[in-house]
């Protein structure tokens, strides 16, 4: 790409900040950094895709806030503490304007959470970001899938379905039995959790103290429980019962918006299979809840209560993972495919 | 992507080994590594695109060695010892026979160089592979662009310009005056560098002890060495007097193919602006080069002085960063731009 340098130069070295003396970030083959005693590193990857993660008309500082926004939240369910991010950014042309929207969504996002740019590669082809972010966690604390345990409760951050039901709004795609406008500001919130997802860093940090197993919902909720049960029972499976996750989906938290919108449609795809939501649902001790969730509602984040782990019954078959009912009545869905690793 | 679970269950997890107890590797939302006391994490990133980086009929496992290859490069650059690396793929569609070459490539690489495949991200798009590779060093002793000194010898590792005139012969975009033929065995020494360049992994281990500057050369010879020379200059321009490089190209070394078509069309663009070697060069005193020389060729590496760093004259301007001498007189060449940062 033509004059990378400058390019590296302008619009991401001020994001290489906050390293100590002894650490490198932007400017050699490498970068160099201290690791703290006694913790592990966790490392996540993921790519967007134009057209395919993002659509083509996206604003560039919002696909920069959503590449390291969707890295952020995979640390937060490992229960990591963000420290430090690679870029990689594939980009049909070089375009000051772009880059100069791109790089401040990146700054933003990367202030906000305290983490640095280190480094990374910016080549020329169909326009991607490939984020690949770091952060440690104090030895043995990582929180994993497969922790599940029957009686544990499953909870969620925040509210589902809104960046999904975002997207259907960009592409015009309600349920036709949708008649109901949006306000604006409904429009807005719904745009802003497809655009700008705020990654729950600050919960997952907390994760370890009383989480048996957490992910983040990206794929859908229902996929993303179903890893969480395949996991748990694999671990366990040798020794324990299987279990599986039972949703009571009038528990699930959702915007007023996306509520009006399930009772007019009882579409419920983008609310169990959307993705895109970047909260995290985890298991845990029904014990703790009140206290945690008082501890959450201080920095601002609902969690909410919306099943239980219970014990598969091997005669349901394999694909007995995730039970839903709507109001004591089963419901069923297809869930969606799996989408990262 | 459909059935990505199976693809990365299939392809990928093998990858995945070396691992303690206490670390994870592929299958949670992220890896958790263990970090060993005394060292530094080094972290480079390098992306490949179709029809940038590479043709668009290379072959899968070729593809796979390389994006591994470049990154291990960067690596060995900075002195660290390759532990294990995150892939980003990229792919048009879910295609076994492509999956399987390009896992088969990945793994006889990973191998070789005993790095662990440990998690990434597997999307639908446009063809590219994003490499996020991780090593260790002893604290302090990650070897920089940035210490060439007056009077060091500068050095290259094997030979230069093989997979550059690889691609010329793929391409078909020879100099017109070449008119010798390659035989079967050159012209597969030249594919083989082009496609399977081997990182400087064991010399790189070693750099710490010598050298005071290293970079891989994956832009060219020239545009790399101004690297060494502008990073030098920046650390040291308080201090002391500028540097510049001096290279001696018929001391360059590069194979009887290469010098055959060097001869008869005079065309050094590959050898000096070719870039894709993925050869180390690096500084040192001249005074321990023998030493150096018979350690490398101990697991069959040549190192070659190509030049010196030597006081830059600052009446010659801005842009005197590395001349070129061919017999005792002077050469031009206008070097490429940047490429990774």
């Amino acid at each position: 790409m033509a004059d990378e340098f400058n390019l590296i130069k302008t619009y991401f070295e001020p994001l290489s900040t906050g390293l100590a003396d002894d650490e490198l970030g932007i400017g050699d083959d490498g970068a160099v950094i201290n690791t703290p005693e006694n913790h592990q590193l966790v490392v996540v990857m993921d790519t967007l895709v134009s057209g395919v993660h993002f659509l083509e008309q996206t604003a560039p500082c919002d696909i920069a806030w959503k590449a390291l926004a969707v890295n952020l939240s995979d640390l937060a369910a490992m229960g990591a503490k963000p420290v430090f991010f690679t870029l990689g950014l594939t980009l049909p042309e070089s375009d000051d304007d772009w880059l100069k929207s791109f790089s401040s969504g990146l700054a933003e996002i990367a202030n906000s959470y305290n983490i640095a740019l280190v480094g990374g590669d910016t080549t020329k082809g169909p326009l991607a970001v490939t984020v690949t972010a770091h952060g440690w966690v104090k030895s043995g604390e990582a929180v994993l899938r497969s922790g599940a345990r029957i009686g544990d409760v499953i909870c969620v951050t925040n509210s589902i379905g809104s960046g999904a039901l975002g997207l259907k709004l960009l592409q015009g795609s309600f349920a036709e039995a949708f008649k109901g406008e949006f306000t604006v500001q409904e429009k807005n919130q719904l745009m802003q959790a497809l655009n700008r997802p705020e990654p729950q860093v600050l919960v997952g940090h907390l994760l370890h103290q009383y989480a048996t197993s957490a992910i983040d919902i990206s794929d859908g909720l229902v996929a993303d429980l179903t890893h969480i049960v395949d996991s748990s029972n694999q671990r366990f499976g040798e020794i324990s019962a299987q279990v599986k996750a039972e949703i009571y989906l009038e528990r699930v938290p959702v915007l007023s918006s996306v509520k009006r919108y399930l009772e007019q449609t009882g579409d419920w795809s983008a609310v169990l299979a959307g993705g895109d939501d970047y909260q995290l649902c985890f298991t845990m001790n029904k014990a703790e809840f009140d206290l945690i969730r008082s501890n959450t509602l201080r920095f601002g984040v609902e969690i909410t209560e919306i099943g239980r782990i219970v014990e598969r019954d091997p005669s349901q078959g394999l694909f007995n993972k995730v039970s839903l009912t709507l109001n004591g009545k089963p419901y069923a869905l297809n869930a969606q495919g799996y989408s990262h690793f």
